[in-house]
């Protein structure tokens, strides 16, 4: 996070606030500033924006008045700063442009957790994250209410179908990735149809991904699945719209790239008081 | 660039690509990918796709087939890949991450483009975007068709309301600037009414920018402005429905956040051949 | 590892080479220089070898004769550079380093892999490693034979002692914790007696780790964990003396610090041909 | 010293710590930790293990119980932490990781000290340390009563082999070096025979390391070298039995490679109060 | 700044005070030690002293008696430092290093502001930095009463001999640099004679650089760009001797290589007091 | 040295080329580009100016036509760039900046060097280095004959002042670091006497410094000195003009800070040929 707010930081002040220094000057005033939002939204990111105000000017203060995962109202306070005016201003356009990205996220993640609720499934975010951004997205991603699916490619057993090809099979894949695999890790395929399903459960795999399925296939494949105490996956360009059909064929999981590749920012700024 | 490929890797691979290792395993498999468009977009950010695959392995050859700027359709080839199936596999989620989203700016703004050609008036992109990308995305709203605004906050004088209280008033803030600002940078000051676009342009402003004004208060701004040779930026919420009423209203500039802030990611995939 | 090696190279030569400077000074002598082993080994950290010369000066030019995880005995090649003399001798000292200390591991963890050889039991490393090697030890672990244990905290779920403590007890812990984590992750938990391995079989862990029991106490514990099909780790200063007796009672995995917190560096030298 | 205590964090926790993220969650517990020795140890490394809880969390607090060099007992305190729970955990791996390698390096200098106890002779490190870990390593050395050769390639001049061969012998490699070092090095030249020593001594060398000799034959080197005034240092093999009769044959300094590439990690934890 | 502070102390620093080692130890004597003036400066660089000493050790306490851009004369209290000795003797030749140089470019900076007083031209400086300290320069030619120029190549079109060629003339590149230069920016153009001149008004040129020209010529360059209501910059080998006749003739700005490139340091120490 | 042009590449370059992107644009024109100089110099920093080139772009090919430490005249080649007009005009700048900056420590070296050929002294550099460029500095002052001095503070024992005091005495300073130092240095004691100058002998230092002194009383101190095989070094603010005098008294090595703190850049141009 630090790293990634320096790169921000540096990115837009690295060469000074021409336009603060021409006008403002060095005159030392004080101000009191209120970030809030201006749309209904989950909030996440208020750890980062707070950060960026601090690593702009150790002197700013910041007191929190929302916690991430609160949903709020147009209007409502997040976070109010204390300091020197002109470093306000220098790091406000850098903490927003966190929290507005942040807090998209984690707006539409909330609107798929409660597309499925009272439903079994959880919805989960993919590795479609911003370059850089994972860790914040990811926490956004709970924020709203669903949760993660494997962080990076070292936290995850996850057999696409170039591996299989590889492997000559999935029978022959999820086999080699059982004896092989590091034992905290599940073994999760994913499978296409009935065949490769029953050859995956057959081999041992711990989680089976129904890619591009309809929720008929889900709620056949999953009640093999389930029979044989197997969780289920499902992916594949699913929306708002169709999400819950697919919560309520079986799926335990449904992976949602649009979570963090598609949110739109949502509108929260910053007043000076 | 480098330094945020990197940021991404590390992210996806620091750890190994753990499903590869226990399939795949060390067979030094050769292989072909094509990278291609599944929608209708305007392209950006071939270059980073292409680096983020030689980062990973400089043994990995990429061939271009089109260009950033370019319109492709559906199916359209935008590179292909040769080299090691493993090390390809590795690279294509984090090649396909920056691309995706670059190619949605450029995709947006090319709308925007659109919406009004055969104006005088030039859409640019602002200081909202993503920490880190601004390089990348202020080169894929270029791509797109757009123009950009100030690289950061040295780049450019823009007086905002801040900056104007600070001063205590227009007048004295423009004036200033335009004693203390390098020279290579025209002043730009934000206005809300016609009696400070009046100060703005009394006191030597070289832009003046129109917040959030309906399309015919934005008409008469211009013509004071334009009567002094001064130019004229329009900003505030402005969509693709309202641009053009404002760009035909007499605006020179039309500054719009959501090009970078809330571009949603277009549709590209790799398959190997 | 490029950054460990830049690390390495910068400590030991960011002043120069004085030596090489005032002796040999700027000849641009043409030499060889054979990498050989002194003792029977395990290889681990060819790349890193190889790459610390290339580092050095993209000029020299390295064969690898051996490959990580080749058994070799005393004088057996492992690799042979060619280039520039004073820049071999510069990297010399910083690619030794690295490949004894990664061979050491590999050659320690061989000889558990000999000791369970016939068992079912796999041996496993820690994360007990040297800092900012972690990645490095783990490829010289599996080099020897033995397996991975979890890369970091993130990608293994490990309930221990103060997990247990903070949740109320075993049950909750690992409730909570099949209920809460990623679904790639399987949930394992530490239990130190019978009541505590009753409880996580309850709650449905998937591993359990049996720390610092005797061989009979890992027999009981076993027949009762394998009878839910869950997984036995075993831990707590096992050495080469006492493993085979723990495989033996059934455990499933040992895992064993001293792989990479105690291995002794192996001799392997580099000379002028 | 904080490069490679973030290497490390990040290596650990980049990913987060998820079983005490599913566990404990965001209970803000606060907690006090006692770090003590299970062995007989020489302390090194308490500033970077104190240095990791800081850098985790600052607020966490550590009181020093003992200072590098300190001999403990088992059961002897090292330190004791204060704060949040949750981060004391997260930072405990590798505060342990540290100050356990360490102070290995202490212990078994330690030994090397002892055994030349009474003589005038001094052990000596090596550059053969872990890469990234020069300066503590070195400072683990002192702690253990031992001193330091050389820090890098740039702050010592010690003509070996190769650099002799490319002046053409010792004299003209000796000279050479006199005549061109910074005066604020002195030259030292290894010598395999007595006519290459007095090769050496001939041409001003200010130190000679006598390289795989005998006791006896250290005892002849070194009158002679002593009757010039001149330092002796030996190497090569040295080991815990054979280092007091080198002492006692007139070594000034013995240089062991073990110290730094083979000391094993001495037993500390970390246990909550 | 942060970075270039951690280069120089790692550059000094990096393999400790071995002088402080072995003669002051570690007692931990309180010191407090003045900086001042040893020659009539014009001051800078204060905030960089003042942060290399608590970058060494926090606890060094820093009280400044004076302010960049203040005129000091020989015996001036700079600041005074208060806090363990050893760690300010290790942060003294670093601090000084830095304020050295940056006073004496803002001292340098000062004689050619004074050689134009009472003119309406302002000296700026040039790129010609030292690399790495655009950002401590700049703000040191500002500490002399100066001006800047664009900071880098991002933040001001100005067009020179290459451009020119590359576009086939003056007034070709100035038009185009007019339609597709971002807006902040003013777009100058370099100029050797009055036909290029002409063009170059002609085209819309913002600024006109007048390279390497007489007084006089630039005289009568500066009436006719003024008629058009463009700066005028003059450049090219001018001295504290000629840069007078320069400002009189007409000139605007007037840009200066040596401000940055050859100012000599001043004198300044720091006492134990 | 890789990571001082990346931070200057970063400062000039880090938001692009503007102007040459809105006049040259794409166009991938090839070019011939001529760096030679325009006065009489030393030259020094030859490989950082070709790096720069190629670390902007790697089809630019450098042809080396001079040598560090070659003494070249006013317009003699220094090297030949061919690549893409854009890229290099892109790095020129940077280029320049240090080649002109090194080679003005070279030329002043060189004039350093003169002014005591015939005599047995060596002029040698200090630690008041441009911050970040003590290596690339230290090799200039090479380039124009003089000597280097301890690097930084860990390779040489420089007894000053606040040692002195620190210890109680020359005597207990010096009689201290000889039993501490690491053997591969000497030690070096500052005295401002002939009362310090004996204790120091007394005491064994191996260098004496004498500060502030006339050549007559450095002539008699040499004499003191001398007759013990002891180096004698004077500094204290010698110049061009007195250098000679205290060569010829007797100093084996004259310290000048001006040789990096205040050495003139040189005038060395880049032409398209």
């Amino acid at each position: 996070m630090r790293r990634l707010i320096e790169l921000a930081l540096d990115e837009d002040l690295g060469r000074g606030d021409v336009t603060t220094a021409v006008t403002v000057g060095k005159r030392d005033t004080h101000a009191t500033a209120i970030m809030n939002t201006r749309a209904h939204i989950s909030l996440a990111g208020i750890d980062v924006a707070a950060a960026v105000f601090t690593m702009v000017d150790p002197r700013i203060v910041v007191d929190r008045h929302a916690h991430d995962g609160d949903v709020l109202e147009p209007g409502a306070k997040i976070l109010v700063t204390r300091g020197p005016a002109a470093e306000i201003l220098m790091a406000e356009r850098t903490a927003l442009n966190f929290v507005q990205r942040l807090s998209g996220v984690a707006t539409l993640a909330r609107r798929y957790t409660d597309a499925v609720v009272g439903t079994a499934c959880k919805i989960v975010d993919t590795r479609k994250t911003t370059p850089g951004f994972r860790v914040l997205e990811k926490a956004a991603v709970l924020a709203g209410g669903c949760g993660n699916h494997r962080f990076d490619l070292g936290s995850g057993v996850l057999i696409k179908d170039n591996h299989i090809v590889a492997c000559g099979g999935v029978e022959a894949a999820v086999s080699r990735a059982r004896r092989e695999a590091p034992h905290p890790l599940r073994v999760e395929c994913e499978v296409t149809n009935l065949a490769e399903l029953d050859a995956a459960l057959a081999a041992g795999a711990d989680v089976v991904l129904l890619d591009n399925m309809t929720p008929d296939e889900v709620r056949a494949a999953a009640a093999r699945a389930h029979a044989r105490n197997v969780l289920v996956e499902v992916s594949g360009g699913i929306t708002l719209t169709t999400v819950r059909a697919y919560a309520e064929a079986g799926a335990d999981l449904i992976s949602v790239g649009a979570l963090t590749h598609s949110a739109p920012a949502v509108d929260i700024g910053l007043d000076f008081a």
